[in-house]
């Protein structure tokens, strides 16, 4: 093992020898299997280099953003609102609050990206700011630092981005017939056909899927139709993972008729509230649930996310800008009614559960443990996959150590923590790898500390094992991709 | 102290000088009231010794169950369903299960009970399997594992089962008579009474509770009449507890009249629903407290679960199955609803209250300390009582490390730990009891390592006192058995 | 550093090197801004000096009167009811439960309170009980145990009092020309004119507001008018910070005939309820925060208090004497609601937003996230102030070091734990400025560990500046105060 130096070392955070051990013999050189990312399919095909830190960092970085406003830094130095400052000038700005950061995990993804990707010893703040500015954007400029590389350089055998189904495919298939050797496949998101509360946009983006599908969408039916023959489009493409962005579960009853008269006055222009867009939500997310089983894709649900909670600042800017938070909507009826549905027809697949508020955490570990196995007489397909309703892995708000590691707890507590399918960036950066870094220290300390206390067995082929299924090989059998 | 010898050893779980002092010299030896279980009263009245290790730990665990079913076995290792495979087979089944919990409560759980009771210090694997299954087997054959010395090896000094009002309370009696120094009392469960919203397996229960009761039950007020005498028969039988598994707790207002008549509708064939329920279920769950009041016995809300999330999983299997979550319905405006209306009519006494997700265990702490004291004038039974309303323990999907560090904590920082009752099995194993040796060693190791950092005074009189307490003497004293 | 000695020694809480260089060279010695209290200004303007220390310890603290109830003392002898016993007596009662608190915060402050003012290194207990009240008695007499002597040992800069908009601030004046100085300002708390659910109290203390304000108040407008003018004279006497007590946001919408009708229903004795009750402390809590917002006010919200659990408790001995616990209301959709109205009228100033159920913590400090920033075009004041919305530390019955960590840990996973104004005592009492200095403890040795641990930098200028900022400087800047 070298020798620390500097704040990120070898052992950065590890903290015994148990856990240094299972982190280099195990965990280490494992690929990076990264099942859910928002990394942009253009920027992978022209394989760009970034012309400054500053774009890699803050140009859509809205985690950044919300530390930066905080610090109390004008707009212009953050998200370059309502007229962006100088490259330099906002980095100085992000210099400045990194300090104030010591305790949030960007303190730490800040410096292990300086790190793994630029060598950089030094502690970013005021003082090394300019330096460290200069020093990375002539790294940026060199071969080693385009995109691809960057990926490869983080050993990464599979991404995922995420997709509408209305976007088209075609950068996926040019870059799958390039014969680069990482693999990157589309994810359905089709979070906008869910967001009839708002029929404006709905109808706009009902238009476009019309294009992407080449058919009329004037129906509740021929929009299944539509979203169906997109659905195959994206399986040929090699997606094998759904995503649904959603504060709670919808899972209200509801007759065929409610929901096609309330498609109706969808494409009437009218938005939908109440118990209408309840309904419809419901049956909607429903029928795509079952259109995933249908094509064996992995489904996951990113629950309790409260979007747009400042209006002045989402005009402004945008969705994902940095006015979201966690939400406390109770979620537990609505999830079991949702699961309990699909699996008394024999279409509850592989799932993931994601809960941003940990509070949850808990009650969803419980809920999967309910639904492991399909007891319809005569069904066999799915009962033999481990950990077929996965909790997933912390996210965004809850993307730190003690989120972690209370994820993790939870789910070894009432489940199987061996068949854990791990850590994904969800990001929208090709500097963020080092998060997989950073769970596997974290995992690694969790499982050596507790070997050292006698809680875990002190056997390193099996713990080590164990991480190495958690890192890699879980995702790789669980997700069949490629 | 003996040497460190394989992975159950004399201090599995102490990591200190003090944890393993207080452990050894305090908690060891204290016998175990078990003042919460599911044993089968019939077993310990024939004295039976179990077939095969298969039966007791596969033939009726759910909790072991739902880790099988996420590991992917067949349903037939698991529950038996449809069709029992061989015991040696489902032994396999779960032998190959135990390295995936690594993490869950079932690894500690199934290492103790080899330990203790087979004296075996291998881990169980699929490689251990056949070895273990034929050496427990062997041993289970032997007298001094029959279930009587199976309690009588544990230190059980008074244990209770968990009763239906209309069961029969005989064998409890032949038991008593039969000179055996453990002390098994009945406890009264009158969950089946509250489950109104499916009326005919109701009046199928309310037809045994006229058989047992002796008395017809055309109205609430003859089924108050034979709950209040069964209720009478279970006090003479030496029950001193009471106990109700509900989701959360229900305190609306209703007038006579509603209840009158909603029972009336009941029996009729007709399920209560919305308002109609809400009121029936606060009416019932109010006078039983208040007759369990009146015997002086011992409250305890079982509060949390949500059952039956899993419809086919239930059907196939029945109740109690591995198909339970935690809920996360709000609890506090109703548990105070509940409490303030019985204090007002000095009808509030020692109540244990028990919350399944831990998210509830802060509200719940503050919420006792509000209800300690009868505060009408002249009163003064009960408000002598140490820790009168007790929070519970973590039990089911919250029995484990954390769970129960979270409740000890919550009532240590809220209320009074030394006064807690403490650890119960909840169990229908008798190879279970191990799980009170767990919460001892998880005791000693929160109280030891807190005298090792100057949290608490490093006097072992005081803190071991305390945790002889916690381990023994508060039961004793609280409950009143025997 | 000093030897060791007894339970409180100079490194009580301090487990490491670090911890203890932080806490001896950076936090020890910095003043208390105690921003949020309830001392009484009377006996600070009278400088009194107490006749026992049960006067102090026993006469109104509801902390130690739940406790005590707990465990199981005679009412007299608590609080007093229905008639007080001798003050030895109660504290000898008092004496007997310390032992039951280890593990609460209780047994810590007690303690601390000995130790720091009393010189007393004796652990309190039946046995020492005498020995103490003699000594502390004796004491209390001394001039340096006149509270204005007591806040002078205790390092107070400045304290700031809760008073009701109808008092009369004639003391705070005198003390104010008095020349002390320790500088003691008023804090706004209109709790009561939010109280609309009790037509009756309400009317009596609007009849004390006419007579304060010097105007009649007929209708909402002339409330308003009225509430403003006492703003007005608050502000004048220094007041820099308000207070709501609010068991949840309230943030319906409404029309203003409403709210004018609702108001003259209670001024013609008429209670509110349901949507009439929820429109009125909506509007008037808007308009209470637009009122602050426009003097440059801080706001503190107190959220999750239940209060009065216990009717027989609280017609027995009032308000805040023991029957309030946490709420389990969900907080987050009105709580946004709440911002996003204030900041899209530039009416959102500086906010602390404090939680008692510490589920909430997490949704809290990502709500604050999103309005640390005015969008509206041009608008800059504020938007430079580091940490504008802050996340306020662990209050009452989450007042204990698990409680302050997670607080601090929330805070710091998603904001900027190095920009929090920290601590405040919230007590009645002038002996609890320890609670300073416990809080201080508790931060240094969650930072120290960080710094050896290798998760923060190992960088005592950085670090033990943070722990300066956060124990002093910060709130020095932020409330502007004096």
């Amino acid at each position: 093992m070298a020798k620390k130096q500097g704040f990120i070392h070898d052992d950065f955070m590890l903290g015994c020898r148990a856990a240094k051990r299972l982190y280099h013999e195990y965990a280490t050189d494992a690929p990076i299997i990264d099942y859910h990312s928002h990394l942009p399919i253009a920027q992978i095909l022209e394989n760009i280099n970034f012309a400054s830190i500053t774009q890699v960092w803050l140009y859509g970085d809205h985690y950044k953003w919300r530390a930066m406003r905080s610090a109390g830094f004008p707009e212009a130095l953050i998200s370059g609102w309502p007229k962006p400052a100088d490259d330099r000038e906002r980095f100085r700005a992000w210099a400045k609050t990194v300090p104030m950061l010591i305790g949030n995990p960007l303190y730490h993804w800040t410096h292990l990206e300086l790190k793994r990707y630029f060598g950089v010893d030094e502690l970013l703040s005021q003082k090394s700011a300019d330096g460290i500015f200069d020093a990375c954007n002539q790294a940026l400029a060199r071969p080693e630092f385009s995109v691809r590389s960057l990926m490869e350089r983080s050993r990464v055998e599979i991404a995922c981005t995420t997709d509408d189904p209305a976007d088209d495919l075609e950068r996926h298939a040019r870059l799958a017939e390039s014969g680069w050797p990482i693999k990157v496949f589309p994810a359905w998101r089709p979070d906008k056909a869910l967001a009839a509360d708002e029929a404006e946009p709905l109808n706009r983006w009902l238009d476009r899927l019309e294009k992407a599908a080449g058919a009329r969408i004037k129906s509740y039916d021929s929009l299944l139709a539509a979203l169906r023959s997109r659905h195959d489009l994206f399986r040929d493409a090699g997606c094998r993972l759904s995503d649904y962005g959603i504060e709670r579960p919808y899972a209200v009853r509801y007759k065929e008729s409610h929901i096609k008269a309330a498609f109706k006055k969808i494409r009437n222009g009218k938005s939908l509230e109440g118990d209408d867009l309840e309904r419809y939500r419901s049956a909607l997310l429903h029928d795509l649930l079952v259109m995933d089983a249908e094509s064996d894709w992995t489904v996951q649900l990113h629950l309790g996310a409260k979007r747009r909670n400042n209006l002045a600042g989402f005009r402004a800017l945008g969705p994902d800008t940095g006015f979201d938070s966690m939400s406390d909507a109770p979620l537990g009826d609505a999830l079991v009614a949702l699961f309990d549905r699909l699996d008394s027809e024999g279409k509850l697949g592989r799932t993931i559960v994601y809960t941003l508020n940990p509070r949850d955490d808990d009650i969803i570990a419980s809920i999967i443990g309910s639904f492991q196995r399909d007891f319809r007489e005569g069904a066999t397909k799915g009962n033999d996959i481990p950990g077929k309703i996965q909790f997933g892995t912390a996210w965004w708000h809850n993307d730190h150590r003690d989120g972690i590691l209370k994820q993790m707890g939870a789910l070894g507590n009432m489940g199987l923590l061996p068949a854990f399918v791990g850590m994904l960036t969800d990001s929208r950066s090709f500097l963020s790898y080092p998060r997989h870094e950073y769970f596997r220290r974290i995992l690694c300390q969790k499982l050596g500390s507790e070997m050292e206390r006698g809680e875990i067995p002190d056997n390193f082929d099996l713990v080590g094992g164990m991480v190495r299924d958690i890192c890699y090989r879980n995702a790789k059998r669980y997700f069949k991709l490629g």
